[in-house]
């Protein structure tokens, strides 16, 4: 079954973390997932480990996160599927690199105003999620370069939420406060109880996308409840 | 078809706002719901509109939110519904009164623990969710008690958070940073995208106690789209 | 040398930690200055070590800060120093103990605007400030009962600082997040570099009482530099 | 009389709003000030008027805060002021521009660790402040890229205060919440009480680097009395 829906996620890294669960819950929930990430092999291994399941799924392996990569990403998202409407794009980058971010911006938020976008059932025309950390709020001795980008990103994000939530378009800020497992994580020393699931996590990000535009949550954090905090 | 899960809202109110919809929201995914409020007659209203769409609820007024009157509607519960377990409960009250949580903290934290109440397949023993309001954020020149009371409450509800986490018990704080839309709230000065609809909040609540445990929210905000903030 | 400004100080426990160092600065400075506190003998201890050095001291111990004890301490303060008027009143009480500071702003804050207090060379008619800690901004598991009262003296002191700032009133509210070095801290097993030095606090206080109307401190943290935070 | 200890000022802008006042303040409070800006003219001119008034100043004008500029202006500042040692610098840069602050980290903390700078009597080695505004706490429509530098530069500002405490080098945070003063912004129609006066918040800079090792402030805010916050 073909879907007019498109969730560009950002950052998938190996496909084994948050980038790849959020990717294969979204394939799931019917949308066309546009896999964007510097690891071109493993971008592809799970984009055909989505298809082998039923969903659709395509790769844009970008070399770094640069304006021109970005662009024409978004460019082959476009080719690939004409007509569709791009409506969840997910800044899942791990680094706190904030410029590209900017990138993702101008051509979701701003194309979707441009285009006039319809609007779902809840009243949005779209949704923007990005991916925080612990960082994001508290800077720290060894954190300082990686809290200053995340931090800006997270200010970024609520400047965006403030300005684009009139035009019924949702931007999300999402706190992961502890480490996330993956396969690499689940490693001895690691309390399964202290670490977050990619499935729960996605399942968040999800969650969010359905909000009724009268009442969007701007930002939530997520962590284990077995977590010091 | 009986449930075996309950579901305590106090602070319903005259039950066409919040606590109205998350009681009917919680009706409606199968949990018996423990309607507490002062207002007896609003009380058994609500509680005959959620019996007549197939849900299963009970009226538990209070003269006032004291010690012991909590503690004598926790007890008219269990008789209520012997047998049955409080997975989920709810403190909704409007204003920023602190002490009688403490007497719901105990009530349903605490005899959680006690009574080794069963996980549920998400790792949980059950959820607790008090409604914040901008003033748990910010005082103001004219919420000064209020504000004091709400701050209170936040910060009760980090340390029951980070305290029950390890015992699998979820604590959630959610601020709700805005006007509500009620039968009352509907009028032609109201912008109907600046007010929260209460079923979109309910629908919040709902979520947190559907979170896996390696991934719990703390807090989320919810306002509208169109909201100046 | 008489003086007309009075600073009240209430919280002065045994009067070798902040409260006392605070008492001592503000003496230094010229204050007459009003001791409040529950331990009677520690009071009339500190008072007549800061009369041993020049300043002008006078004891008003309560059994408890109930509202007809802290009353009845503002009166008899009126009356040890008939004509004078107070210009700083310190809340140091060290556990998260809300109402009865309720008094404190009605005695100190309301009566200020109440008689039209004359300003100061910085444009002031007075200071109030609330001594804070860690658990002012931060629940924690060991500090629930703690944090709530702290969390709501600071939410009532910004509220205050907004609603009183118009009236030329200033209201400050400070973090102390650390340990507090006292004859009794100085044990051997602190690190005299991770504890703050009562002397240092009072410093930051008599500051806030220096800055200009148009530029005032709601907040500020204190800690020693090599603190862990 | 000669002074050993300088004070380096970056963001002097015309010389009438704060970065004037500030080194004005440094200037009268015995030390050698040097004077970073873009606009040359304004910066001869304010250093020519601290010297008429005895005090030790001199211009380091750039063409741009860039990493090699901002190293030169350093060598230069070394050059003119041989065997003193920076014992303060302030980023007072308006705009929210984040990389050139870190070559300023470099110059300034780094190397007073690296030289083993001397403590002086209340234990520190010397004080680094960031301007802040109220975007540094809350991104808004119209402020997203400046609410991100600003963001970035507050984490940035934290994370160095933990990590140079230990080295007793303090690093703080100023948040200005309003407008300030200046020769242009004493228009009819601003509300000189809705203002913040460049003296007083130069004040308050100084109070920072005469803290005590015990009780350093990371952050504080400054704002008008009367001001709606």
């Amino acid at each position: 079954m073909a879907s007019s829906k498109i969730a560009v996620i950002a950052g998938v890294g190996t496909g084994r973390g948050t980038g790849g669960a959020i990717a294969r819950r979204f394939a799931n929930a019917g949308y066309k997932v546009a896999l964007l990430a510097r690891n071109g092999q493993a971008l592809q291994a799970l984009s055909d480990s989505i298809k082998a399941t039923g969903g659709l799924a395509s790769p844009f392996p970008l070399s770094a996160y640069s304006h021109s990569e970005i662009s024409l990403a978004f460019d082959s998202i476009k080719k690939e599927w004409p007509g569709d409407s791009i409506r969840v794009t997910i800044w899942n980058v791990g680094e706190g690199i904030f410029l590209p971010f900017l990138d993702i911006t101008e051509e979701h938020l701003q194309k979707t105003v441009d285009t006039k976008q319809e609007l779902d059932n809840q009243g949005s025309r779209g949704t923007l999620i990005v991916t925080g950390a612990t960082a994001s709020l508290r800077g720290n001795v060894i954190t300082s370069a990686f809290a200053s980008g995340k931090f800006a990103l997270r200010a970024l994000s609520q400047s965006l939420a403030k300005e684009y939530g009139k035009q019924n378009i949702h931007v999300s800020h999402v706190v992961i406060d502890g480490a996330i497992a993956t396969d690499r994580k689940y490693a001895k020393d690691d309390n399964p109880d202290e670490v977050l699931h990619p499935e729960a996590i996605a399942e968040a990000y999800e969650f969010l996308t359905r909000q009724h535009r009268s009442a969007w949550t701007w930002e939530l954090d997520l962590r284990p409840a077995h977590e010091k905090w």
